[in-house]
């Protein structure tokens, strides 16, 4: 696949449905180097899971049962607001380890929701049945072509905005973003696939040499929590560094944003940075750094009634 | 004064100690319109404060005693921010309305802190008092030369940045950030200063022909508090456009920000916003809208311990 191209058309296509998200140069205090970020937590739905959502219904054909999403909340609420903005019926399927933050950012869209008991498996289970039941489309939340050069128009748009760093840190789940990132920079940049270390599914393959099942759980699950990598993202991953932050370190990131910026995100969103503040990852002396800050459904939500 | 100039000189003076802040082209869920933000909320400390305290510091003499600031909050925290990072001792006073949240982020600044009762009026006269007993130099909040170009450095940013709107919707407390605008933009773009009904200082001024005291209260008063309209504004804001808007009008407008965009602000951070979601103001047809985001110290501090 021609990743680049895919890319581009992607971006063409969800062009006033996406939100351009902005860019900072950032001075996070006791880092002695700036960090480039980009703000894709403002994105709509609070992550950049509405890009992959809205290439997805703009480049497929939607039938008419509409779509189906399962989704640790995040991709839910992106699938279900594409659809309502797009005028299609949406089912998702959302684990209550989404919690209620996520949870009622799905029923805002006026979406039908199902919430599954335990983690994310199970709510693909139950989307997988629907789909074989009533003919809805699957979005996937990152394992789809379109839904990996959606998210990839983050990093077009990103280097339009005239990004500079030669080093691009990125949060992993599933792995829908990050293979974004590896299929538009295609080797132009260095990318960092950053994963708590109890969520960890790409380092767990790329350890192994395949894609391997992995447990996941600590506070990044609801958002990073995928039990295994996507087959897209492995095959455009291979050789590329990897590296693991502690609960604590993506707290610490959290407050870092917030105190530096007013930045309040999710610990997902803290992820990338938290390879940085932790000295997990460290540049060379000339190395120039970027964050991609990718969601901000905080929990519990601070202006929820 | 030649305001044009002052802010361009201030401007140079403060770079690379002030944050470049971002902006957004938005569409606010209920306007059938664009609305373009700039992100101000993002400065240091969570407000544009840092512009002037920084300009004061860097153009004026500073005394071997350092500096004395009174503030609501958002003013004293920036004083000390800017005083810790230039290496002077700074002392702030500030009124108990400014609540724990902005208590403990001028506290991290490392400053000489006392918490007055009362009103931002009380704090004043102390830091007046503290002021000729030690000879420390006044930072003022607003109504100050250096104070006033320094925040309009924030307008002339944005300019530079694409700003396309006709018009510019700005909050108004003491009148420091508005005066910088009208300075920068001198009649080119038209402003309308947006205060709430219960702390509207510059409303009052404009009625009466002349500054006059106003009681303050609601939910922007710890930052938009001022009980008099500062002179520097007054002399520019004569025959400008002048609204008011509700508590519960900036509560929705803080919704909207955060559902919208995951942005995070203080009631004054949404203030300027309430306007047009709550329609008080209403563009015409063809008129293209700004809104600056002010500031984002909301209590309580979501990630406060």
């Amino acid at each position: 696949m021609n990743w680049k191209s895919e890319i581009s058309a992607a971006a063409e296509r969800i062009n006033g449905y996406a939100q351009v998200t902005p860019v900072i140069e950032s001075r996070v205090p006791g880092l002695d180097y700036p960090v480039e970020m980009k703000l894709e937590h403002m994105q709509h739905t609070g992550s950049f899971k509405a890009r992959g959502a809205f290439n997805t219904l703009l480049s497929l054909d939607v039938p008419e049962a509409g779509v189906v999403a399962a989704s640790g909340g995040n991709h839910g609420a992106a699938a279900a607001y594409a659809a309502q903005t797009l005028g299609y019926p949406a089912k998702i399927f959302v684990p209550d380890l989404a919690g209620p933050s996520k949870i009622a950012l799905i029923e805002q869209t006026g979406a039908d929701l199902t919430v599954v008991q335990g983690e994310y498996a199970n709510a693909l289970s139950e989307a997988k049945a629907h789909e074989a039941a009533t003919g809805a489309m699957q979005i996937h939340a990152y394992d789809a072509p379109a839904t990996v050069a959606g998210q990839g128009t983050c990093f077009a748009e990103w280097e339009a905005q005239g990004l500079q760093a030669d080093t691009v840190l990125v949060a992993v789940g599933g792995g829908g973003l990050i293979g974004g990132a590896l299929g538009w920079f295609d080797g132009a940049r260095k990318i960092v696939a950053v994963e708590p270390e109890t969520s960890c599914a790409l380092n767990a393959a790329l350890q192994a040499g395949e894609p391997v099942d992995v447990s996941v759980s600590g506070v990044a699950a609801n958002a990073l929590g995928a039990r295994r990598i996507g087959g897209i993202c492995f095959d455009l991953a291979k050789g590329m560094t990897s590296v693991l932050v502690s609960d604590e370190a993506i707290t610490a990131g959290q407050k870092a944003l917030w105190q530096t910026h007013r930045i309040l995100v999710e610990p997902a969103g803290a992820t990338a940075l938290a390879a940085l503040t932790s000295g997990v990852y460290k540049p060379e002396p000339d190395e120039r750094v970027a964050v991609l800050v990718c969601g901000g459904n905080i929990a519990p939500d601070p202006l929820m009634e």
